[in-house]
């Protein structure tokens, strides 16, 4: 079989944690794609509406890092107020009938839809993206809602690792029949660090992730239209994974962790509780309590982005000093395929 | 264990598997949530940003069938097409940052994201609606894109049973820590059989569906970023899924058979191909091909859906005889969450 196999040839990985940041650059690609041969000379994005033929590195090369969350309205908000926190220009590339991806300067903000298989489509055409520009192993960092374990809801949990439905620290795909069980911790240590450090009056929580292919009977959840168990079996459950450490639960982190681990890149999960499952299943928040915790987590990735992408030396003032893509660089009606 | 339990009290399904329409009635409601009696009496459907608060019988309770698909753009040309079809209004309902939900006359259209745990999350919450609203099983339809294995692109798949990435006719979910096994072959002969007689011009072939949790590696395809085996390997699978019946390949009908099974909800899966995956791996379709291919599908669904809302007696023009809903029953605004 071919599950847990060691690092294809040319993927070059952190394969001891470290608290401490290595040093990434954009200016050479440091990682490639295991099957690059089998690639095709035309390579169609096809889920973006990008492809191969288009100029990629002149698009994309200036990229050093990715945020992702699940809807493309709070995709589109992230890179309004990105665009507004550096004097940047937000655009809107490719096609949007699946994914809204937005380029804001040196970042790439997209969102992924609900569940790892969403995710999963999304992050092996970044992947694609990012080595066709050209751009290294840059930060991914995923924002996202999730229900809360012991912590209150406003609170955010930045993953330090994460589980499986099974409670296992790997991610689990069938592949040519054959169930494929992969590590699931690329978090860093690094980055989990520096997340933390910028969470300004936002109560950040580091801790154990849980993420289910299922919002209702794969979370625990009694309101269902599917349940075949009671609120003590939910209980003893809900305890169960918080005495392993884990602090919130939701529907992507695991896959971002194996797919991280795969491949090299340094990932992140940023998540707020919009609830905490031991007190009940609903999410009740007013729209005001709503957008005061998502927009904390914004907040939390955006100080960190500004601390990330500043040229060392620079005061610690943000605007006009990051990087920005050159006005008209990405025009989404050149990017539009033919079909 | 939960794995294969039996039916909770209350939830009415056709045990044998007939070629003739069973007598579905939305007079009265003939399933029941298992687990109705630990539902909050003020029911949050949170993901449509619509609750119990609201009168869901008299918005909803016309409701005769279901169709549901991928994208929101999608949903929103059935619903467009449903609605000039049938000189209907073509209503959004509730909040529209997560799925698309139409109600146009008796049918409630729906995108459902990409992957099962996406699309189970709105099975969830439809499930709930209809019971809120005393409305019966009612057929549900998914109309998708898919890669044919053996039959060539614009073909149509109708599903007629569904396997998981391991060639098991099962749908797999661990839930409380553990894997739950449930059969997933809630697909209706009479349903299947209704639908192929209505595919006109469209070529159309009966056959197994095979859901995977990826399009990449999951399904064999060689042009993702992570891939571990090569052309050899994914040709000897793909016919291997062949000769086991297997005529296409996406990432939903295998829940939908499962939820269906589960709750007596009669199931269909309509499924475009988009090309041969013995002959590729990429989508290159022409912007044409694509929109006839897709048409091709959801005309056929339209024209199962004329013939199945159509009175008994009533002659075979669709237009003006099927049920609509009363304008104004579905405001938006009205149906809009606090949040």
């Amino acid at each position: 079989g071919f599950s847990h196999m060691s690092s294809p040839p040319g993927v070059v990985r952190d394969e001891s944690p470290t608290k401490k940041r290595p040093r990434i650059s954009n200016q050479q690609c440091k990682f490639a794609l295991p099957n690059k041969n089998a690639l095709p000379t035309l390579d169609h994005l096809y889920h973006f509406g990008l492809h191969t033929g288009q100029d990629l590195p002149s698009l994309f090369g200036n990229v050093r890092a990715v945020v992702v969350m699940g809807s493309g309205e709070r995709a589109q908000h992230m890179a309004s107020l990105w665009a507004s926190q550096t004097n940047g220009i937000q655009t809107l590339v490719g096609k949007n009938e699946r994914y809204h991806l937005y380029h804001v300067g040196a970042v790439l903000i997209s969102s992924h839809g609900m569940g790892m298989p969403s995710l999963s489509i999304l992050l092996h055409e970044l992947a694609k993206l990012l080595q066709y520009s050209g751009v290294g192993p840059v930060p991914i960092i995923r924002i996202g809602t999730s229900g809360g374990v012991g912590v209150a809801a406003g609170t955010v949990v930045i993953t330090t690792s994460s589980i499986n439905g099974e409670l296992q620290e790997e991610h689990q795909l069938p592949i040519l029949g054959q169930l494929v069980k992969r590590s699931s911790q690329g978090w860093a240590p690094w980055l989990v660090d520096e997340l933390a450090e910028c969470s300004g009056d936002v109560p950040v929580v580091k801790g154990r992730t849980m993420s289910c292919d299922c919002f209702y009977e794969g979370q625990g959840r009694l309101d269902g239209s599917i349940c075949e168990y009671g609120e003590a079996d939910k209980l003893a459950f809900l305890q169960r994974i918080h005495a392993l450490g884990v602090r919130n639960i939701e529907m992507e982190a695991n896959y971002l962790g194996a797919f991280g681990k795969k491949l090299g890149f340094p990932v992140a999960c940023v998540c707020c509780c919009l609830l905490n499952r031991l007190d009940g299943d609903q999410v009740r928040l007013s729209a005001t309590e709503m957008k005061r915790y998502v927009d904390g987590s914004l907040n939390l990735v955006i100080a960190w982005l500004i601390q990330y992408l500043k040229p060392p030396g620079t005061p610690a003032t943000a605007k006009a000093v990051l990087p920005d893509a050159k006005k008209g660089d990405v025009d989404p009606a050149s990017l539009a395929m033919d079909r």
